[in-house]
């Protein structure tokens, strides 16, 4: 699956091969996607399944890279539960590209982390950082994006961010408002970012929209020396920390630190941490059809629908019923005059809500882990 | 669970005690239940599964009557796939008690079939008819009903029919309505009756109760050779049948016999066929608490209820959940914002209906019997 010759042909657009052996990927697979319940675990995060056509959404996503970043050039930003997981999901990246974190901390530590990982190898690096769990329909176009993204950080100390023309007034989304022209790579307009907005009210979603304002989609390109410039600047006890335990050069030595330091850390995302207030941020406005499979509903967009706007992925009949989200393994799930309700069925638990509650799976989870049921967790 | 002596403590009401030996119950268990898929299966109808407190529903009703009807002279009309499942949880029947039907027929011939096995053992016999699957709260005042009517059906030709006094305009019942005083037995009054009436619309079931009708339970009582003499006069066919099959005296000629000539007969309702054409027909207004368990929502008014009127036998979560029916095995049934709907969980199928629907599991069942999924029936 990896390691593969890169073909040149995908990458028609990629102008300077030789900055290739330079462009690392680090992908973010440290979520717990409890909006998957019961069908992601808490040992089986979404990332892990297999909810969407090819392999599980890491798996996925790291083949779609593949033909520009080979897999001795993608890092995975994980926990320690989820490792067995992925080495066994990715059986072809090196052990040593798993950086794994002791506790989840949000974004811009782990960014950070890899960023450091990054520079000892090459400090001239260019940095992709992608979710391990979108799904993306014009993988070409997207990789195309990439080496134009690349291309462009390459050449200077710019963070650019990958902004999604939206489709509808989602609340669920950061938001970028893009300026002026900052320059055109490739063909492929990058602007000037005037303002990013956190997930909005379902109004002020409707006024971005209306504005023209772009989704957030959580990856980013940069060189790693002007992440970590950045941090400097801007999360300085986040900046000095990995200073400190990148000053240790032996690995069990830093693995121990690492354990020590990691959960002292300030759980912030890179976005509020580093985005939001930098200056030199730029965002390349995307139209490779982008799925961020943030909920059943969003997930079941990509499934085949019946005739009655159905999605099922697995065994169901249904009888006068419409709009029903169905995910089942081998047992039948059988509906009869259910309107907009989604099942998931799973060999221990089955769980029943109304499409418009999908993000409430949550609060769900968070019932079970203080009930006695916390075994279905 | 059987066999016990009888405790007359348990029947004050009853008068003449030399009568007992001559009365025989005959429980009709030859339905399919097709309305409580997936819980019944083609091999496993409603009367075999525990769905209230105690056995099976079956074994409930055998054990109800056991204090005033002993086991040797409680005979079961079935079909032949549910013989095995009866024995096993009936092993104290003797196996000479099980009526089996080579195919089913409805209830006019299933007991008229029973009613010359009772004759051929006791001519003066008394014989009580019920439904397998009936749930009773006041069982003591049940077996009181039973013993003041077998008393009075004893002393004549009368059929006597257990009539219950609605709640609610049920459409899914018959309608008896009783006329001017027949008799006084054991201080309850049997009344004649002056007709009656099929299932009827939601407009004729609101009228019938406006007038005090009451419902056919489907429990009968009356001289075995009572019936026959009826069946004679209303049903010839049917009578010549089983004078026919009942002058064999040779067991396996007998069996041979009603393997052939069972699947011509006219698949008749004793109501039908006899009760709403014969003279002599008077009904006992009951008030023992009936439930004739006829959907997931009459069965599930049975269980225990949670604040939110969730009705749960097994293991649900629920989160802002309103008047659900659940029942599930060892899985977990997690429902988040849902109101009225049936969830039933079994090994192989969970069905998810509202409860409004209950009526149409039918339907699904028949659409399953005719797709490639009929291995789930």
């Amino acid at each position: 699956m990896f390691n593969k010759a890169v073909p040149i042909r995908t990458c028609s657009r990629w102008r300077k091969p030789e900055m290739q052996e330079s462009v690392f990927a680090v992908i973010m697979a440290g979520g717990r996607g409890t909006r998957f319940w019961p069908l992601s675990r808490r040992d089986r995060p979404k990332q892990f399944l297999r909810v969407t056509p090819g392999g599980t959404l890491i798996q996925n996503t790291v083949a779609r890279i593949e033909p520009v970043i080979p897999a001795d050039r993608v890092l995975i930003v994980l926990g320690e539960d989820q490792r067995q997981l992925a080495s066994q999901q990715l059986p072809d990246l090196p052990h040593t590209n798993f950086i794994v974190e002791p506790v989840g901390r949000n974004t811009a530590p782990a960014i950070g982390l890899a960023s450091r990982v990054i520079l000892e190898r090459d400090p001239d690096a260019v940095m992709v950082v992608l979710p391990a769990d979108h799904v993306i329909d014009d993988e070409d176009d997207f990789r195309q994006v990439l080496c134009a993204a690349a291309t462009a950080a390459s050449r200077s100390d710019v963070l650019v961010v990958l902004g999604i023309r939206p489709d509808r007034p989602e609340t669920g989304y950061g938001y970028i408002r893009p300026g002026g022209l900052w320059e055109i790579e490739a063909g492929r307009q990058f602007l000037k970012v005037e303002r990013f907005a956190e997930k909005p009210s379902r109004e002020d979603a409707a006024a971005y929209v209306e504005q023209g304002d772009l989704w957030n989609s959580g990856m980013f390109i940069w060189r790693a020396s002007a992440i970590r410039d950045r941090l400097r600047i801007h999360m300085p006890a986040l900046h000095a920390a990995l200073d400190d335990l990148f000053a240790d050069r032996n690995g069990a030595g830093r693995a121990r630190r690492l354990r020590d330091l990691y959960p002292r850390l300030e759980a912030v995302s890179i976005d509020y941490g580093v985005m939001e207030k930098a200056r030199e941020v730029v965002v390349l406005p995307c139209e490779f059809g982008w799925n961020d499979v943030g909920s059943w509903s969003s997930l079941a967009a990509l499934w085949q629908k019946d005739d009655s706007d159905n999605a099922v992925l697995g065994q169901a009949t249904t009888v006068n019923s419409r709009g029903c989200v169905v995910h089942s393994g081998d047992r039948l799930v059988a509906l009869v005059d259910m309107q907009n309700v989604i099942v998931i069925d799973t060999p221990d638990a089955v769980l029943i809500c109304p499409t418009s509650s999908d993000q409430k799976v949550r609060d769900l989870v968070h019932l079970l882990a203080i009930s006695s049921l916390d075994r279905h967790l």
